[in-house]
């Protein structure tokens, strides 16, 4: 049974899952990591749901967690979550060697934290009282650490569980984490709040530079688009076993949620 | 030069060094556990002082991160901590072989999530609206979690460098971390703001259950001694060489901060 998305959710696990099978990993295996970038992911969704962050109600068509219990079960849960994430890829269930188990802590820590995930999210808060909008440049930087880093991380995991070459599966993370960021922003901008199970347009409300409001919608798509390209050619050296991994660079930009 | 603790700060790393030393492993090596379990113990310390959570102003005499900044950011603090923590731990230089890093990761993970410390906060905070106040063994169980999880951890973290027997020092931990939390119900009644650096008073303003309110102050002093003369037998093994952690279990029911 092929691992697959539903709705544009667990990406990152699909990433983790499917770039371990290029590289002949088991599912048994690979489903730690896979499950791990989950927890992570989701404990940074609820965290930035917070009424202190992004102050959101409604997450994945549920209510967030801190309105369905309270902000202390909320921050409590994202604690948890993040150490669950480490738990699972330190898990000797792993079945790779120690070194290749601490070396997916290491990166995984260092994909999360001061100078991956959390600083993104730092920028991303300093940039709604900045006294100018952000640049184009400001905006790459800032999603490479909010959302790049963990895509990155998750696309690396099978090369890193197989010890093998990771530079075609770098170059394929590096533009499909733009190309998803860019998307958000269009999805901000033309998605309707059911679809995504979220609010929308809130970026626009608030008069947040994004990708689309310095690129304008149609350049945006277009960089979209060419981003997806430039991916899919980046693993065509594993040759017809990086179909998965094209469709889904394909479906991260058609995606409406 | 001796590693040593400065007011009763940093008892956490204090034990990751000595317990070390015990097994004969280098500076070099135990520092970065060491660090990691001050990362750890700074990020519970700055999400628990959130409005949601204890609301505390003042830690360690300075403002909490929240009062000197915002909420926004303590929560972000305590993440890139928390991911800090797993990066030291997992970290080349550790120097130890990568089954021995990914134990520490796996180890440092339960201690501090859902099962370890975060279990002890969420149980802390259901005890705060609780219909009866907790009887002894839930205070226990609490307590387990919420100190006594990274306290075993930072004890055990010698031997398990060393790939040496845990036990003598697991002991140790469990009557030390019992004795801590104790001491700290103490300050709680009988110290002063000023020397504690942080709010007192609060649990029994609060009318919550603590080892002082159900044993009474004078029994509370006397069953943290009998803990600490525990610990101290614990790791008589090691002969002259576990003096300092033998003063450090004394220096913990003597402290005032």
């Amino acid at each position: 049974m092929r691992y697959a998305t539903r709705g544009g959710k667990r990406v990152r696990a699909f990433l983790v899952m499917e770039s371990a099978r290029l590289h002949d990993i088991a599912q048994a295996q690979s489903i730690w990591p896979a499950c791990a970038i989950e927890a992570m992911h989701a404990y940074s969704l609820v965290h930035d749901d917070l009424p202190c962050m992004d102050d959101d109600d409604m997450r994945r068509g549920q209510p967030t967690v801190h309105r369905k219990w309270d902000e202390a079960t909320a921050v409590l849960t994202g604690d948890a979550l993040q150490a669950l994430a480490f738990e699972m890829v330190a898990h000797p269930d792993v079945s790779a060697s120690g070194d290749v188990r601490a070396h997916l802590g290491l990166t995984l820590a260092q994909a999360a934290g001061g100078q991956g995930m959390v600083l993104g999210q730092a920028l991303d808060i300093a940039a709604e009282t900045a006294d100018s909008p952000l640049t184009l440049d400001e905006i790459t930087t800032l999603q490479a650490g909010k959302t790049g880093a963990l895509i990155r991380w998750a696309a690396l995991a099978g090369p890193r569980l197989a010890e093998a070459d990771e530079s075609a599966l770098a170059s394929y993370a590096e533009a499909l984490g733009l190309a998803f960021q860019i998307q958000d922003d269009i999805i901000d901008v033309t998605g309707d709040a059911q679809a995504a199970g979220k609010a929308v347009g809130k970026d626009a409300a608030a008069g947040k530079a994004t990708f689309v409001s310095l690129l304008g919608l149609e350049a945006a798509k277009r960089r979209a688009q060419s981003l997806v390209d430039q991916a899919c050619d980046a693993i065509s050296c594993y040759g017809d076993k990086a179909q998965s991994l094209q469709r889904l660079a394909q479906f991260v930009i058609a995606r409406q949620t």
